[in-house]
């Protein structure tokens, strides 16, 4: 059993802070001020440009991508670091959708992430020539996954209210009708066991700054089937996809498997955090932290449900259909969270009503737990949250 | 006149190094530990989520996008920062393109860097349509400047050999012929003096960890003239270009101005590193970088003319048409410069035969550059690169 009376010493969480949101940004791992300072000031500062091969910087996008296939399920070097989430989104559904030249349709579901479709638009109206995006609610993406759809790119977690998808049964349904899957793995990597080669998912991507713990900022990543990573076409065709960057040849060929995803120069300061971030995972097994995670959850909605019934849960009450978060509606929930943070409690709040609870048991106990529900409570019972100073909304929320 | 005594002392240079590779990637300034250690620990550590809003983290990329405007005479509020360089000519062509929906040509030359041709390339493929990349001799470029090119895509300084293009002229003259200009100005923004709103440039975009000192990977930049900026389309249509990211609309509604091009989360780390590393800034004149880059570029120049006469100068003799930089041809230029490294002077090779040179006033004076020229004669000279030590090609070179 893993230890997280162990995992939680080796976080910095500020004096009196319940931090709640971590599926937003996950916080400081004690190892990582120094990490970051040696490659600051031993690499950057001493090695400078040869720290490319010295320090090892250049290799760090497959090194630590290694480290996260093996949360995801994935092989050894099927995963590659670099750029946003966004991008990486881009890339993926760029490849996927050439590789079934006969279809036009992308399909996802509403309650994918909404930069995920912002970026499938972006690529459908660059592609023109009837490439579509269809947009589905997620309980009906089974009935629209036909032999017309492409691609089908999905958020495995919803990030509202946690909500999971069958990433098993909808990779088997699409690889039935044809289609390439594209599953977004934000929610679920380092929060839930994740099986992309079981699943036999054809693209994954996901961040590396929430359950990873690496930053803010902190580059995505990105896993290509071994069977799609030497033919799967770089639609970003960055030098460092290119099969000898550094030969600087006028024509881009792309390089040998997942590498060939690369773009530009990794940033090599970002990727030091996550470097030092990953070492925790080296402690615990993904299927306790989820077994933690579930009862944690549960504690949490328990004590709710005895102190404010009323309180509509807006995530699935099935656990085994959640990922690591609980979220709940509340029309003042922009309020309620703010009161909640001037009281230590930080969860965060996603519009339009949804207050949004992440349960991390890297550093985040019973006793945490209790103590946030019964102050969300408080908060509630006696609107606390009813006061100007919780209405005023930051640019963030 | 700047005092670059002072600036050099901001610096911090490994004891016995000569550093002319600022080219491709900056040292270290002093004050950048410092700062990276502050985002680290007091923002990221202690403000946890909140510091997207309490330490302005969000607002980053447009503030650090405003100090480095006035590098390349560009005006407030129209250049932001994200992703890499590579992304970022993507973004400005895919946007640059659609503006000419009459025309199908990309203009570009074989002086650009590789990985621009290459985004440009794979961009066309994505258009298909009849979309094409032509890339001619750098010479031969105003000759093809027609009006059947829709965009004139250009990196102003030769990365191999410094050769630079009259940004003015060209933009006048694609101004004319009604194409649309997007200028790489990776090795000219903090190099030399760059006036784009003088220019009339349409897109440009450049990097931050040659000659703005950020740190390995730190992020790219873009310039959209005001003219466009509430109307160009951004093909890689993230969330953080939307108008409301926080409302998370399904669809996309492309913000003001030109933070539409900003796409996911900013690496704040790398960040906090560009923005110790502009405060030196504050205390040249771009003007004043530029003369004595000249001067310490003819004084290296000349005492290779004098030693060495037969390395053939492959930059622009005439400094005017110099960037910050001095190449030679050399067969066995890697090992040259392997072995130039191993007597503390870096420079760096470029594929097939170039040796390349940086002068960055900044943090390099005339002792410098006298002890680098001789270093580099006494190596050729006495053929000291003759080693198998110094011909065992590492990974980057």
């Amino acid at each position: 059993m893993s230890d997280f009376k162990a995992t939680k010493a080796m976080f910095h969480l500020p004096e009196g802070v319940i931090y709640l949101d971590g599926n937003s940004l996950g916080p400081l791992p004690k190892a990582t001020a120094q990490r970051v300072s040696q490659t600051v000031t031993q690499e950057w500062g001493e090695l400078l440009i040869t720290g490319w091969n010295k320090a090892g910087w250049m290799e760090q996008p497959m090194r630590l991508g290694n480290r996260i296939a093996k949360l995801i399920g994935a092989p050894d070097g099927s995963v590659v670091l670099g750029d946003t989430l966004s991008i990486k989104v881009y890339q993926a559904v760029a490849s996927a959708i050439e590789m079934r030249p006969d279809r036009k349709v992308i399909l996802s579901d509403s309650g994918n992430f909404p930069s995920d479709l912002y970026m499938a638009d972006g690529l459908v109206r660059t592609l023109g020539d009837g490439y579509s995006l269809k947009v589905v609610a997620p309980a009906d993406v089974a009935a629209h996954l036909t032999d017309e759809v492409a691609v089908l790119m999905l958020t495995e977690v919803d990030y509202r209210t946690g909500r999971m998808h069958d990433m098993a049964a909808l990779s088997r349904q699409a690889r039935d009708v044809g289609a390439i899957t594209v599953w977004d793995l934000a929610h679920s990597a380092g929060a839930i066991p994740v099986d992309v080669a079981g699943c036999d998912v054809d693209f994954a991507v996901g961040c590396t700054y929430k359950y990873l713990n690496s930053g803010p900022g902190s580059p995505a990543f990105i896993y290509v089937a071994p069977r799609h990573a030497d033919t799967a076409r770089p639609a970003l065709s960055g030098w460092l996809g290119h099969e000898a960057p550094f030969a600087f040849d006028p024509d881009y060929r792309p390089g040998t498997g997942v590498e060939r995803m690369r773009v530009g120069t990794p940033p090599v300061l970002q990727m030091a955090a996550l470097e030092a971030a990953l070492d925790v995972w080296d402690m615990v097994d993904i299927a306790d932290v989820r077994a933690r995670s579930i009862e944690l959850s549960q504690l949490f909605i328990e004590i709710i449900d005895e102190r404010c019934p009323d309180l509509p849960l807006a995530s699935p009450p099935d656990a085994a259909r959640r990922g690591s978060q609980v979220s709940f509606h509340f029309e003042d929930g922009y309020a309620v969270v703010q009161a909640l943070i001037a009281r230590g409690v930080i969860g965060d709040f996603r519009a339009p009503d949804i207050m949004r609870f992440g349960f991390t048991p890297l550093y985040i106990d019973e006793q945490d737990v209790a103590q946030a529900a019964n102050h969300l409570c408080d908060v509630i019972e006696q609107r606390l949250w009813d006061h100007p100073e919780f209405k005023k909304r930051a640019k963030v929320t």
